[in-house]
């Protein structure tokens, strides 16, 4: 007999008819006539009671039903008479495959803190959280494929291993096969990389923005969905050393056009999330209410979790330069009553307090700030005609930030190489990303998008480590 | 004015309007009455003409209208009188927006040879070949995601950067932030790695199976699809430091199944392909048979391109087990004839000679090849009955050699810890590997497939550097 999925059984498509199951014991109770068995497989957050009577089944089988263990079920899948779920299935075999002994297995019933389970994240995947957030990541993540694909969009793998950094900054990891402990040297006792893998001096990639540019000049619309890093030493709720990027890049494109795709990309994936994962999302947000009640009152969540996508979803965000951002920040209560830890003026970067603030307090909605100062600004930004700002977006969430971080490229190379200069990096490094502004170059524009910091917004989930499957942050690489 | 895409230009849907289009000079001939402009935007191997009358546009324009530039057109779309194309664009506005100077450009209108391109990599999406080649990656990748979804399958990022080394061997490149000349060591004069970023030895993953795993016995069907590492010192036509594999996990899947899967995984992509870029193909599979006139007759193919594509997606594979595989080899005139290079008996690892004399001349068909000894094979592969062979299942492609490696692994904790021992990994360093057999195990089975060795397939390319955008091999990280 073929397998059912639970997702496929709970639509009672084939109520009346023997099916199998196979799936993991999330619980068991009943009494010496009937047991009743909660079986997951991770298709759907719901289990699938299993009704077993007593009279059928050896103990020694019962027995060994215990919360963890895996089993194959045939039986009937029958409407319910019960409480909590449509349909079960009466059971004519069961078989135990792999056991679980309840004295060693770390998931017992009760409730488990999210920092235990990040201990176990090899077996967190079989809780009701992590369940939920893995489903609702992957149709995320695949929504984000479906996007850009229906826009004609090319997907391209751009390189993991690189000799340059597109950031001109950022903390790197080196990548290396040297000898650790007496790695080759030059005359000059520096580390002789010639001598490497590559023959140069290589690192993890902070961004494939770069690559991604010199496939829009000739496929006009691509972009990238890949592993990023950085070397930081953050031990924040927000701060991952490894997490996915998603950077659209578009030749032919201004700062507006790059600005309505990135809300229309995010609506869509929200969107999408929505609708194949409602139960997913409706559990996690129950957690957030559950958590809230231990808050008081006044800092509680004015919406739910669906409320809070809904609302993201069916309204337009807000738009407002820079310079705006700052007048509202200057001219708001909270500065006057110096509320702000930090200095608020035009030049300096918003600082997360005042990102928050414009989003949550002010304007309450996504918010999309451009044209900001070009000194706190990447080289590669496109210098607007007032000599001081670039035409640079970043999108703001609500409890999340920064979500999204773009800009309008400086295709013009006299411009670029200026930039480049200011900041250190010579043209040779980079003969290769100027070429396409000398031949046949365009205006173009682009975004990178944090996949991680959107899994947590969708998710409602705190801290970015329970939000990919095996977080690498400084100290952590287990598994 | 919207732009259009080419592609969708050619379609003709717009005949009769005034369009916008926007892209690249592909060329430009005519005489002192008339220009035809071929511009190519990324969306289509094919070119849109546009026919600008040399009355209407001063000189200087036309001038800088040269192989690379990119222009804006504006202008009538109509039914083309001349011989190539359906539709055309005659021009009311034509604007050079980047010009690339003829006597600069390295990609002027002769061929280039793919040693050329592979140099400059940044500028070779703009030729028709590479343009086929990475929209075929992309709906290739595309394709990857839509059946795993369709199928219910979750997507799982495994890690990138990892302490532990999934295969039990293969060279890894190290990760790490200590300093390069003198890094601190301990008493005994090893490299502190407690010291390093992650308070470890950490490395580039060469597989996300062992993580995939764990994830399966929750979900019960995942896959990965991210880049995998091999710092070995292969200048192959087939090897790359920097990779992308594709890796399903299936609960409660045997041998079979997982051959049955992989099997339908391949058709079903090459489908895909086949139905969205028959265009490319068949511009990929004339290039083939340019290339075949240089050869002798009897070593030109007997299928085209798309012939050989459109034979896999309609004709079962062909499935033997190791020890047939011998067999055959053994008794064949090839070897009587002392044809093969490398030894053949019952033991041996295929090598490439035989894998491709049982694809290629004797089964003529993709061949899976199933129960391999279980001493050439990895340690968690499921020992059989007989006690000598493993549920290891190899995939060989025409032309490729090995597609997808895959088996059934082994759920029994004894025998994995057994050969764990055998090839020296301690059960400490795989605890949480361990752990899945120790609570609600299965049987389960999982395969990958190297996707640039399928996109190598696929396109009929022969350098597997030139499937991948910015290929990383020893001394080459360029871009």
């Amino acid at each position: 007999m073929q397998r059912t999925k639970v997702k496929e059984l709970l639509t009672g498509a084939e109520v009346g008819k023997e099916v199998l199951l196979k799936g993991w014991v999330r619980t068991k109770r009943g009494n010496k006539f009937v047991n009743f068995i909660a079986v997951n497989d991770g298709s759907t957050i719901h289990n699938l009671q299993v009704v077993a009577d007593a009279e059928k089944f050896p103990e020694e089988t019962l027995k060994d039903i215990t919360t963890g263990a895996s089993v194959a079920v045939t039986g009937e899948l029958v409407a319910s008479q019960g409480k909590g779920q449509a349909y079960e299935v009466v059971a004519n075999t069961i078989e135990v495959i792999g056991k679980a002994d309840p004295e060693a297995y770390p998931l017992q019933k009760k409730a488990h803190s999210l920092e235990f389970l990040r201990e176990i994240a090899h077996l967190r995947f079989r809780t009701n959280t992590f369940g939920a957030v893995f489903r609702v990541r992957n149709t995320l993540a695949f929504a984000v494929h479906k996007f850009f694909n229906e826009k004609g969009f090319v997907y391209m793998h751009t390189p993991i291993i690189t000799a340059s950094d597109a950031e001109g900054a950022g903390e790197m990891f080196r990548v290396t096969t040297l000898d650790p402990i007496n790695p080759p040297l030059t005359e000059d006792g520096q580390v002789n990389y010639e001598e490497d893998f590559f023959g140069r001096a290589t690192n993890l990639t902070v961004s494939g923005q770069l690559e991604g540019e010199l496939a829009a000049m000739a496929f006009s619309d691509i972009y990238t969905f890949g592993p990023t890093f950085r070397a930081e030493n953050s031990n924040t709720t927000r701060h991952l050393a490894e997490f996915w990027m998603i950077e659209p890049e578009m030749a032919f494109y201004d700062l507006k056009m790059n600005a309505d795709l990135a809300e229309d990309f995010i609506k869509y994936i929200i969107r999408e999330a929505i609708e194949k994962n409602r139960d997913d999302i409706e559990f996690l947000g129950q957690r957030l209410v559950e958590e809230d009640k231990t808050r008081p009152q006044n800092e509680r969540q004015e919406m739910t979790l669906m409320e809070k996508l809904e609302f993201v979803v069916n309204n337009d965000f807000e738009r407002v330069t820079y310079t705006e951002a700052i007048d509202i920040l200057v001219n708001s209560p909270a500065y006057k009553k110096k509320k702000f830890q930090y200095e608020v003026s035009w030049g300096v970067d918003l600082q997360s307090e005042h990102e928050r603030y414009l989003v949550e307090k002010h304007f309450k909605k996504p918010v999309i700030v451009t044209d900001y100062p070009k000194d706190i600004k990447a080289f590669y930004m496109r210098l607007n005609d007032d000599g001081k700002t670039v035409a640079a977006m970043d999108i703001l969430a609500p409890g999340i930030g920064e979500i999204v971080g773009g800009s309008q490229r400086e295709e013009r190379l006299d411009l670029l190489v200026e930039r480049m200069k200011g900041v250190g990096i010579e043209e040779e490094a980079l003969w290769w990303y100027l070429d396409t502004r000398r031949f046949g170059g365009c205006p173009h524009a682009g975004f990178g998008l944090g996949f991680e910091r959107l899994v947590q917004f969708v998710t409602g989930m705190g801290n970015i480590r329970d939000v990919i499957p095996f977080p690498r942050t400084p100290q952590n690489a287990e598994f």
